[in-house]
């Protein structure tokens, strides 16, 4: 494995390491019963000193994340019985071969090929609820319309009649852009992918929010950035706190889901994001404004996105597009100007030679003709469906556990009593069939939290009502009830 | 832009810097009239001396790719009336913007949206030869079937039932392997891709052939490998030099495409897989086999491929399904064993998470069942095609030219004499509407080459024929007709 060492950071070295190595164990990278290299091997691979190595192994230790034994060296914890997956290929090798994964909480945290019935843990909608039949019988047009066009590569750019629906689609919500200025990209995953690979090197400063979107951590930490964390109150991330950090810390980029925020859900003020724009424009950085879910609000329509007040192309905004239609086709859209747009296309290039024509073309009807009145409908069923999961909460949670009440959006983001072992709450919850997303993969570094997020999107509304009820009940059982504590939101 | 140096390499300090900045104007990143920045400030940044700059500097005024004037500075050469893109957005801050993208051939070489009448620069198969109706059609029973396993992502991993076709098609060529142990990418570039930047990091050797495919350079310089290029002759990679090299340059990865190669059409021998294969388990090193031609022969079927060889999971086999089917699906399988593919996976979650599942369900009814069939038809038509270019090539090409005869694949590989002038011949060729491959792009560091890149497969064949011929006519004109050289194939 690669370790990227700063010394002259102010964090320790043997707590960089151990980091490192607990950010690659909890995604499983390092999977358990794996032998850590010896404590000589290490510390003359990375320049450091033995005494720093066995400091960062005692570290890990005492997180419970690996086992150590005189004499037999230090084990990833919880080792299953060593079955070698491969039959009789002799795989050890591998081992040995250096990667920069440096941590891949997605892949550890949502492939579940296994569904459980009370599914709450990954932020999609109810394939019931998504007009994919629709879509699917649009494409049948294709063959009879001009087939040969789905024969050739596409642009690297995207689809050109698809961008102009989404350059229309913006533009009714304030931002001034036009087809060229727009990427199509596999999903908003891949666009914030493609802004890390362009911008982002090792010892980069990279702001987001705490907490934030797990994939996103992902994406930043593989480029090797010093990915640091701004704490949020109600009106989103603390402007005030970055712009102290950005003194000392230069940004390079900042990350940010302002509307409707994942996990919490709570929206930035307008004040704010001026503010941050502000910020941008005065460091010559770029915001990269991730937004999943501003179509997705059950009270007032959301305030402005930050690209729509964008003057100097500081912004690249994402728009995903696979939750709100079709998870299946993978489609988002990247805005961005001049030179910055420029070399996202290139990095798109090299990245995949640009998206398959056949996922644009099938949602190009769609989106330009029937979007809007989908959405309609789709918000409906989202606001009862977050109706009924805080009546739920409200009725049988018990009283120390808190949330914050979103206005939009797919997730609950719940605090729970620091007594309670969120890892075991996993173990019993998932014997129930109940998935949950625990908080601390939504935190860089593999930090404590005491939350969880709950999405109340992918089950329908019964089973919504069932598995919360039950989840509340293993919460009751978990805790002591001899202490109440006021019930109101917290972040 | 980041400029990585490497201050204990044979290659001069001002060539590194010269190398990386040709790299970037030749792609394109740097636009023509871009002012370089001044001496001084460059040699601050990367921390040499004020003389390694202007060696640098003049360096590449010496190679025509920028001009430089006492007191303005140096721009980049043949600067175009200067309109700023964005109307009145002052983007000016942007070029300051460090970027971490060193080459960007394929964006600027391939992004045609223009079509000109004699296409031979891509190396993809006229659309009228290829299923689309067919593969556009099996959507539509999608829509009866299964429609909400649409509205779901798919595994990163890809869909298990197109795995298991994938498998079964690796099985009859003599690959041992299982769906399990596959996964499906957006095309073979992200496949180079996803093991470039899980396996690959800054100063790593990557071993490529030379020439090879431009797409594989862009990915591997941008994780700042160090590529070197291994010479080949008639029966592939020159293995005895790669042997040589290795000893002084550890390989980290070998890079290959061993049948009907890109862009030279050769055929790796088995026994230089073999001896391949013993080289990378004794560095414990990957090899990175990409197959995009096997299925595409012409006269004898081609040896098996080195994974079929590989019993120790030292082979990333890469395989192509867009080029032979469906271009507009972007759909191709990666095969890998152990911890090298969970690592794959791993990396692909957070590039994408994972490809859609409407290209993949689309692809799957014709790869089941009528793959074989079509591949049958589609080597007749491009044997045929492949006869017809050969054919106007002895007929019409000037005795100077020479090229290789290979006996697959869809391109040939054309030496012109060195007085011909490649960027010139390309600014006459688009004139007449013909576009070719200039074989510098083929190069890591934008080396010189005599050589051009046809593909024969894209344009009917008549347009084939009255192309190649024009082409001819071309170079006869820019010829000096009084050298008389043997015409022999030479690579």
């Amino acid at each position: 494995m690669h370790i990227d060492l700063s010394r002259n950071s102010s964090v320790k070295l043997y707590l960089q390491i151990a980091k490192t190595l607990a950010d690659r164990i909890q995604s499983g990278l390092l999977p358990q019963g794996t032998k850590l290299p010896s404590v000589r091997h290490l510390s003359s691979l990375l320049a450091v000193s033995p005494v720093t190595v066995s400091k960062a192994y005692a570290e890990l230790e005492s997180n419970h994340l690996v086992t150590c034994t005189q004499g037999k060296g230090c084990y990833v914890a919880e080792p299953s019985v060593s079955v070698p997956r491969e039959g009789a290929l002799d795989l050890s090798w591998q081992m040995s071969l250096v990667d920069y994964l440096p941590r891949a909480q997605l892949w550890r945290n949502f492939n579940h090929s296994r569904q459980v019935p009370y599914s709450f843990h990954i932020a999609a909608i109810q394939p019931e609820l998504l007009p994919t039949r629709e879509i699917i019988a649009d494409t049948r047009r294709l063959s009879s319309e001009n087939p040969d066009a789905m024969a050739v590569y596409g642009t690297f750019e995207g689809d050109l009649a698809l961008r102009e629906v989404f350059a229309a689609h913006m533009n009714e919500r304030g931002i001034r852009t036009v087809a060229e200025q727009l990427l199509v990209t596999s999903g908003a995953q891949q666009g914030i992918d493609l802004v890390a690979r362009t911008f982002v090197g090792a010892g980069d400063v990279v702001y987001m929010e705490a907490p934030t979107y797990t994939g996103a951590i992902d994406v930043f930490t593989s480029r090797g950035a010093k990915v640091m964390m701004i704490p949020m109150d109600e009106q989103g991330m603390r402007i005030d706190i970055l712009t102290r950090l950005c003194d000392t810390h230069p940004p390079k980029l900042i990350y940010t889901i302002p509307t409707f925020h994942n996990p919490t859900g709570v929206t930035l003020t307008t004040v704010r994001r001026t503010q941050l724009l502000d910020l941008a424009q005065s460091y010559h950085c770029l915001i990269v404004e991730d937004d999943p879910f501003s179509e997705l609000f059950y009270k007032a329509k959301p305030p402005l996105s930050i690209k729509a007040h964008d003057q100097s192309g500081h912004v690249v905004y994402i728009k995903s597009f696979s939750k709100i239609v079709a998870p299946g086709c993978r489609i988002a859209c990247v805005a961005a100007t001049g030179s910055v747009l420029d070399r996202l296309v290139a990095a798109k290039s090299t990245a995949d030679l640009g998206s398959p024509l056949l996922t644009q073309k099938a949602l190009l009807p769609f989106i330009s003709h029937r979007l809007d009145q989908h959405l309609v409908w789709l918000r409906d069923q989202m606001r009862d469906r977050l109706t009924s999961a805080l009546h739920t909460l409200q009725r049988y949670a018990p009283p120390e556990v808190t949330w914050y009440t979103p206005e939009g959006g797919l997730n609950l983001w719940i605090k729970l009593p620091s007594v309670i072992d969120i890892p075991e709450l996993g173990r019993l919850a998932d014997r129930e069939g109940i998935s949950f997303l625990p908080g601390a993969v939504c935190y860089a570094g593999g930090m404590d939290s005491n939350h969880i997020r709950i999405s109340f999107s992918y089950a329908d509304k019964e089973t919504l009502k069932t598995g919360l009820r039950k989840l509340c009940r293993l919460l009751g059982e978990q805790l002591d009830h001899s202490v109440i504590v006021e019930r109101k939101p917290i972040l």
